[in-house]
């Protein structure tokens, strides 16, 4: 293990949370570091991937403790497909030594957060909002499912080291002012880019005001503006988190050590605040309220990963209560885990928000990602979830605002969008209880080692084994099969929705999907290419933006994708191409780019050994001469493009010490 | 009007009720009568139609009052085609004068039972479950659409008069039986089939001893038989239920004449009941619980209007207190109305019912007709719904069982299907609340005269107008489409579920579902014979069975049938043919259904002559020879088809009194 810096120089929290995982590496910005994944966490609708790759690879048993598998995803069960998703993963829990917490308990993050975070520890999910752990002082990172998987085989996690993003809080929230303003305002100064290859890391005065779930609503939405992690500090209030759960043994205090320096400095006065919105449709687009007021509203959405806190909900109760929701408004009431479901009823919030006519219900993401509650094109749907991408809701011409659950309630009885401020009432401060109503036997825990290993995995049709993927040829000549603009998003790659998402689970009945909206007949042309020694896609700028989906990559590869050559990708999706053996290369010059089309054939020769020699190599267009493109691979992802990915690796008996039985590191 | 009997023999209750609403015909059975409808219902999925059925009649405003437009069904809004259905209805219940019951507000039958429901009224709604509203004194039928449109046009409700059938209630349900066994124990007894043109009338000393909601559970199940409609008297527990609600002013005492004669009678003592359980797929399929005592269990499903009682979740609540969930069993919990939930919530049973592992789905119909928590192929899931046909969960292949809440229960915390008498512990008998939690601001009334003739219709491409359909022509040529055998049933003719669901407000969008599964071609070729004189279906018996959705007649209308020739036919699918101008006949000889095949052309000279001539008519199969057919049309029924059907029929002017501000007869 390298010891990044002289002992002396106080290190911030991020930098020391790192260091205690640190494998490989140095802890120098933008340079390959591995790091050790305490924990792990999936959802069904990426997870059942993740467990068909542990059974790909052989896995005995999980390294990470606790590995934790959550229903809170796919919880519309129109036919036969979820219900069996679940038994599949159930199984697969008890394969693998895992957690399992069925659909009803709710949305991982919090659930995680309330149930099973460690401040200190490091945790690894197949959702891009496991950052919001970091309210808790975790190491929290999203990646695509392969990466978790790895983790949970007992590999480190590969990433870039990021730089480290202090914001100093001071101050104190105003009257109607919560957290969510506090990280829409983050949006609103430095956009969705403006956290990439950074760790957000809070401190300073301002946080002894703000309660550890106010703090997910930061770490949830640090994910936002690109950030690789989000770090709070340990202390009283998370103390206070866990004692409310029962949980004040297993807290800790962390902080960064007096003195520290951080990569970029920034100040938040939490007094200066005032409601802010996003408008449709980027979380980026953020105004204060004030200037949205007045326009009519369809929708107002309560819950997600973005507020899921007990507060989140008993201020909207507490502002409607003995008040009516404005004709013709749905005020949608999404209980974020069953521990908050449960204390709503117990001190009589839950009660206020049926009252008013909220429509409440079941616990989970739902509509946040498109899971119910879809919204009329063009009505306006404010909501108080992460992400307003343009058809999440849904709804492909939806109109999704971002904004507090204060924002939500007072517009819902408005009838318009309507800043809090204005409202003719006293601020309804909601204190955080002093125990919350816990139940945790609706948790299955892991089976012991010898009991698992006789369990089998319950598998169906759609829940096929993984294609075997080969090695990279070291000679390619293959078509040009798409040649697609810039930001081409995972969405675009792997379509989500009720319609499609049931399918994910597998490769093969979800591939006919594959860039549907881009370029229906993508999917027939490349299944065509698989026996043909594959092919060839070609895009702009930003390629695989958008959530951490590893089928995006995976599927494309099963379809007889062999490269990707785009002017730049997005980071999770370039690790996920990797890991399943498909070369993302870059234009050096990105005039290229033009001069490869549609149809034309690209041909690359010593394939391995040109990658080995260095960043650059050489591939002939047929007909219109050479090219010369660039790579960023490390020899371990040159090694993983041998074998044909991760999961070849692994079985190839790559994989570090067996494990132990609570499946910790050995 | 006519006086049907004497005035001195004594009349039961059902005959009362008829012959207070008597328009015109004579009460004797099986002879075709004309009842004044008091009050409408309708659902979203099937109520989208008679809107636009409304706006091709030209109507105005409503007769019926109160009409209602619940909004229960399609709650699952995965795109934007809900959300928009919303809002066409809403407009809709704007322009004609009906009140509004948005999602959340619960399921039409208990909700309209709690608002609305009136002692000695009737009420027709597009639901073969409105006869629930019976449970109240209520004469209360379900129908096609476009008979709810014509009565909501003032014009009368035709039927053929029913037998009434007595059913004397002695005893009290024992300790873990409660109502829903009751009704099981007939259809145990009678099937499926067994009240089939028949009024199901309850009487005795047992009905002391059964509140209203219980009197809902049975006279909702009454369609289970099949009957026509179920009554209850209004008495005390009717009484009790309206106060509760803070409606007693609307109660008035109901009962049979003493020394009335029933043409069916028979007595069942509550006594002597044990919990019953209906095995798939069908509500017949009855035995004791005891008998399937030990089946593995996969998901207990508690709500529907086949149970919305408050007891019904408040007994659930006092046997699961203190306990768990048995591992690997989905204890879905679906509360049935607003004012339910609320209460429940108030009285501390939603605690009790999330602390033990519950899942608490929105309100509203849900899983019952497999808008959601389908289950696994093939894995046992008890259900206190009404229905548990092959398929109706959303899952092909599913295992539904019937049964009581206690049994639910008692299965869900055992994991095995379990008689709750086995339970170890006292029965938790609840009391019905003295007061509900009453909201009644949450409907939104119909607007004065005035405004509403402001308001237009907000339709989208989803709720496009519906077709002109021309009358049945003189001579018919016509080919046989489609040659099918017995049951064809109108879910075969027009598939339900998520995925069709949201277009049933187009006739156009979901004209290419029509027979998918028993033809996937048909919608194709019919198609073709629109502008070629239409086409022909020959079927075996029973043809039309099942619910009573319009559709299944108006869309192959639009898709060219003329003429449904079967050996027999399901009432309100006969019905609803005539009504949108198709022609139902029957085989005299019923070996001349094998003449008929496939590709057959059927030629009818003469139509409307011979139709006039008597209830046999001669037709001739093309290179076969002539064959004798029967049709069991009345001279308004002739009438209908000679102008192409009810719409054009009302469009004709021959709509009865304008309507008045309230919506009521001058």
């Amino acid at each position: 293990m390298t010891t990044p810096r002289p002992s002396d120089v106080p290190l911030s929290l991020a930098q020391q949370l790192i260091r205690n995982h640190l494998v490989s590496g140095e802890m120098v910005a933008g340079t390959e570091i591995a790091l050790r994944m305490d924990q792990a966490l999936l959802q069904d609708v990426l997870g059942t991937l993740v467990m068909l790759e542990l059974e790909a690879m052989g896995l005995d048993r999980v390294h990470t403790s606790p590995s934790v598998q959550y229903i809170d995803h796919g919880l519309i069960q129109a036919d036969n497909l979820n219900a069996e998703t679940y038994l599949f993963l159930k199984s697969a829990c008890e394969r693998f030594g895992i957690w399992y917490s069925g659909p009803g308990n709710g949305i991982s993050h919090p659930v995680h957060m309330e149930n099973f975070g460690l401040p200190g520890e490091s945790i690894v999910g197949c959702d891009s909002h496991t950052t919001s752990a970091g309210s808790l002082g975790m190491l929290a990172i999203g990646a695509g499912g392969i990466e978790v998987a790895m983790a949970m085989a007992g590999e480190p996690l590969y990433l870039s080291m990021p730089r480290i993003w202090g914001i100093r809080l001071e101050g104190r929230l105003p009257d109607w002012v919560s957290a969510k303003d506090a990280v829409l305002e983050l949006l609103r100064r430095h956009g969705v880019a403006g956290g990439k290859d950074t760790i957000i890391e809070y401190f300073g005065p301002g946080l002894a005001n703000l309660s550890a779930m106010d703090r997910h609503v930061m770490a949830n939405m640090g994910t936002e503006m690109g950030a690789t992690a989000t770090v709070f500090p340990s202390d009283d209030e998370t103390r206070r988190f866990l004692a409310a759960r029962g949980r004040e043994a297993d807290w800790k205090p962390l902080s960064a050590e007096p003195g520290c320096r951080y990569d970029i400095e920034e100040t938040l006065d939490l007094s200066s605040l005032e409601p802010m919105i996003a408008l449709p449709s980027s979380p980026d687009k953020v105004v204060p309220v004030r200037e949205a007021a007045g326009e009519p509203l369809h929708q107002a959405y309560v819950g997600s990963s973005g507020n899921p806190g007990y507060r989140d909900f008993a201020v909207v109760a507490g502002i409607v209560k003995g008040r009516q929701v404005a004709d013709g408004v749905s005020l949608d009431i999404n209980p974020s885990s069953r521990q908050v479901l449960a204390t709503l009823i117990r001190d009589g919030h839950l009660a206020d928000l049926v009252a008013c006519g909220g429509r409440l219900h079941q616990t989970g993401c739902n509509g946040c990602i498109g899971m119910g509650q879809a919204p009329a094109v063009g009505r306006n749907s404010l909501r108080t979830v992460p992400r307003n991408f343009p058809g999440r809701s849904g709804t492909r011409e939806d109109s999704v605002f971002l904004c507090s659950p204060e924002t939500a309630a007072a517009s819902a009885l408005a009838g318009v969008i309507t800043d809090p401020r204005t409202l003719d009432m006293a601020y309804p401060r909601i204190e955080e209880p002093s125990q919350m109503v816990v139940n945790r036997d609706l948790f299955t825990p892991p089976l012991p080692l010898a009991e698992a290993r006789l369990k089998p995995l319950q598998k169906t049709d759609n829940t096929p084994a993984l294609p075997e993927l080969s090695p990279l040829p070291d000679t390619l000549a293959v078509p040009v099969l798409l040649a697609a603009g810039d930001n081409v998003s995972t969405d675009d790659i792997m379509p989500a929705g009720q319609r499609v998402m049931p399918y994910w689970s597998s490769v093969y009945a979800s591939a006919p999907f594959t860039f549907e909206a881009l370029d229906s007949d993508y999917a027939s042309r490349a299944e065509a290419t698989r026996e043909q020694g594959g092919h060839v896609i070609v895009a702009g700028h930003n390629y695989g933006q958008g959530s951490s989906r590893e089928n995006a990559a995976l599927v494309p590869r099963y379809l007889g994708l062999q490269v990707v050559v785009a002017k730049s990708f997005a980071r999770i999706h370039w690790q996920n191409l990797i890991c399943f053996g498909a070369l993302p290369l870059s234009f050096i010059d990105e005039a290229d780019a033009g001069r490869l089309e549609q149809g034309d054939c690209l041909a690359i020769h010593d394939l391995h050994a040109q990658l080995a020699n260095g960043p650059e190599l050489v591939a002939e267009i047929a007909g219109k001469g050479n090219v010369t493109l660039h790579h960023g691979l490390t020899s371990r992802q040159r090694e993983l493009l041998a074998v044909g990915g991760v999961i070849n690796h692994i079985k190839g008996g790559e994989r570090s010490a067996a494990p132990s039985e609570t499946g910790r590191f050995g």
